[in-house]
């Protein structure tokens, strides 16, 4: 083999790197797990109509194809899912016999979309969703519950600041509606209000003119895009221009209830705030909205977005209204390890290296291991009789912080902490690491400017 | 959506099931990390070449295309990995140079065939490897290492009887070069014995002596192939049948090795033998080969298997050795659930659910759900202050086994095992659950005859 080169927009970890999504993950499974979401995987294959049924990635699928199938038949029909979303819908609608309503799932599995790769936009990614979906019916509440859990599975991660970024499709077209412009389409208002993030201000302004609005309610419709808070207070920004409607009311409400119940989960780095600005490009959202911006790492996008869905699959005459959030674990994690902003502290789980004194005591260090590991702490055994002084260099390039030495028949076992060097003696039966030292711990950098 | 199918070969669980299979994969991680073996995960697919230069299942590889890719270059030369020893070789190459040696990972991915799907054979499936690669070099004792860990991490999981074959190359080479049949090919003689499971012996022994056997030559052949012991007496018998040559001495005290470091890993669930039939049909192992068998479910063929390979990849002038077992995590499992042979306590991770008793008090739910779950307690609150009688039959469906009712301001909080009915006083800060209902626990059934 010749040395093969990375795939361009197929990250891969070194396993240090990996150690840190590890602890991430699990610590995201272990939120979810404790607020009553099961976790489910799905294929990673879905017939191309599945996949093509919201019509507008399409150039961005895998299709797979049997290396020897016959000529004229070569597409099997399945391509590679591009999110977790449409297999999950599908997992729903396939096994609603099965499965207890509302159903909260998480899911952290790998996607894939054939675009072109870019910081933050990979071919393969990993993505952490979770979803509470109703049969007919799924109360506010659980927009409420979602929030709450994304952002206390968030808060204590050790990232750069983020912002979840809160809104209501309802609250933003009760709006526009309460405007009084009735010719006037409130999705094409949504639609334009969208694009501030690309085009000037004026030119958004233009447009809302160009769909029928006044000058004055084009004016409000871009008054009420810079409304923000990270509390209640944007109800009283909103009703003070002026505008009102059944529908606003409501949306305000739930948006108010959304703030309210993330109250207590902010910290320095992380922040659940109202943005009137925020819409989501897709149609399918229909009330709380959720975009969420990393600081120093804006250009990524939204790494953490979802909303209200009142139909995130329809069966028949039935219907599975949903809720749900999904974390970009790639797209977050990958560049923070390529800044070199993110690590681990080591590249195994050893908390532990027991030294081998002579290859014939190979044995005699396998007892000390096989004692550490039945309390739980990881260990290797050293790869040979070496000088001491190369175990140690085995432990310190892979981050082990401790070595054990064995004493042998005439001595006792003594373990060391090769940071500090402190070395003291030790029984394995008794002996434990700092819990700090048990797994591999996190390590952020702050962004230098 | 019309009511999706299954696709066949694509399986998928659902909650319950999953959480049988959660179980097990941490189990396994565990028991991995504590043996200082690191996670890695490695890209979905591999360029072409790399997949199919092993030549031998061409015909089994799902190549990418995109979809909407121009027509006369649509395929990517990608394809999805078959297993996950041809990725780990290319990654232990792309990344030499930052990994230490022995480098011990263990990787627990889906890996995609194009092949029929049969019980235990599917497109889509999951495995659990474990493999220790060194530089140029790797010592002798990590054959036996590698073969504890996977031990020790099957032997307490409550599937089918499981029996752990192994057998050394060396051994059988050794022992047809000291037949002293000189022109006789000892490759070709290992694939005709390999063949002992699909043919009748007397075919296997005319197929012997045509290769140049003589008919006491052939005879000895297969005398070893009936071998076995679960202890180091197959040493004995071996040597009974008069065959002498170094290289049957090497695997005769490599195999003993294996069998002897495994000692006290057996129960009655799970036991290492030695087994002088298996052979594994890959040619690229050179010593130790493991194949496993499960109880009741031989036609599965091995769902443990590896070996001890020279040559796990070759860069320039530098060759990778390695050993390492692959466990066929869908292989193993999914018929079990399938039969209705392994399940879990329940479908959500939930130990309680928190009944409302009031639309309005739906506060008073998710403050004792959240003291709960700072104590580490899984918990959900009920959808709806609906009658306790249906709350109860909300958590009943689901298995969680414990219904929380808040006791408001005027009374204490009470907590009721609705298993047993048992209901009494408790304070959330705390109540905590025995510890087996805490998380789902698996539930293993024993197979009728």
């Amino acid at each position: 083999m010749t040395k093969p080169s990375p795939l361009s927009g197929f990250p891969e970890l070194l396993p240090t790197q990996r150690n840190a999504e590890l602890v991430i993950v699990r610590q995201l499974a272990h939120v979810f797990e404790l607020h009553g979401f099961a976790n489910i995987e799905t294929r990673a294959v879905e017939p191309l109509e599945v996949l093509l049924s919201k019509g507008e990635i399409d150039q961005e699928v895998y299709v797979l194809r049997r290396l020897q199938a016959a000529e004229d038949s070569h597409d099997t029909g399945l391509g590679l899912h591009y999110d977790l979303t449409v297999p999950f819908a599908r997992y729903v609608v396939e096994s609603s016999g099965k499965l207890g309503f509302p159903f909260r799932r998480y899911q952290i599995q790998k996607a894939w979309r054939g675009e072109r790769p870019q910081e933050g936009r990979f071919r393969e990614f990993t993505q952490a969703d979770i979803d509470i979906v109703g049969r007919d019916e799924l109360a506010f509440h659980y927009d409420v519950e979602v929030a709450r859990v994304m952002a206390q599975a968030l808060a204590d991660l050790p990232l750069p600041p983020l912002r979840m970024q809160v809104n209501n499709r309802k609250l933003i077209e009760g709006f526009y509606r309460g405007l009084g412009a009735r010719d006037t389409d409130p999705v094409a208002v949504r639609r334009i209000v969208d694009r501030l993030d690309k085009l000037p201000v004026a030119a958004v302004r233009a447009l809302l003119e160009d769909v029928g609005l006044s000058d004055k309610h084009a004016e409000l419709c871009l008054a009420l895009t810079q409304i923000r808070s990270t509390d209640g207070s944007f109800v009283d920004q909103v009703r003070g221009l002026g505008v009102e409607h059944d529908l606003l009311d409501t949306g305000l409400a739930e948006l108010a209830a959304v703030i309210d119940g993330c109250r207590g989960l902010s910290n320095e780095r992380f922040t659940v705030a109202a943005d009137l600005r925020i819409a989501r490009g897709l149609d399918y959202y229909t009330g709380t909205v959720f975009e969420t911006v990393m600081a120093g790492f804006e250009s990524l996008g939204s790494v953490c977005s979802g909303g209200r869905y009142d139909a995130l699959a329809v069966e028949g005459s039935t219907t599975y209204p949903g809720v749900g959030l999904s974390f970009g674990v790639s797209r977050t994690l990958v560049p923070l390890f390529s800044r070199g902003l993110l690590t681990s502290t080591r590249s195994v789980p050893s908390a532990v290296l027991v030294a081998v004194s002579a290859d014939d005591s190979r044995g005699d260090s396998e007892a000390v291991a096989a004692a550490l590991r039945r309390r739980g702490i990881p260990t290797e055994v050293a790869a040979s009789a070496q000088k001491y002084g190369r175990q140690i260099r085995y432990a310190e390039r892979r981050g082990i912080p401790f070595v054990w030495f064995p004493g042998g028949d005439s001595t006792v076992d003594s373990v060391k902490d090769i940071r500090s060097g402190d070395q003291h003696a030790a029984d394995a039966a008794v002996w434990t690491p700092p819990l700090d030292d048990l797994r591999p711990q996190l390590i952020s950098k702050e962004q230098t400017p």
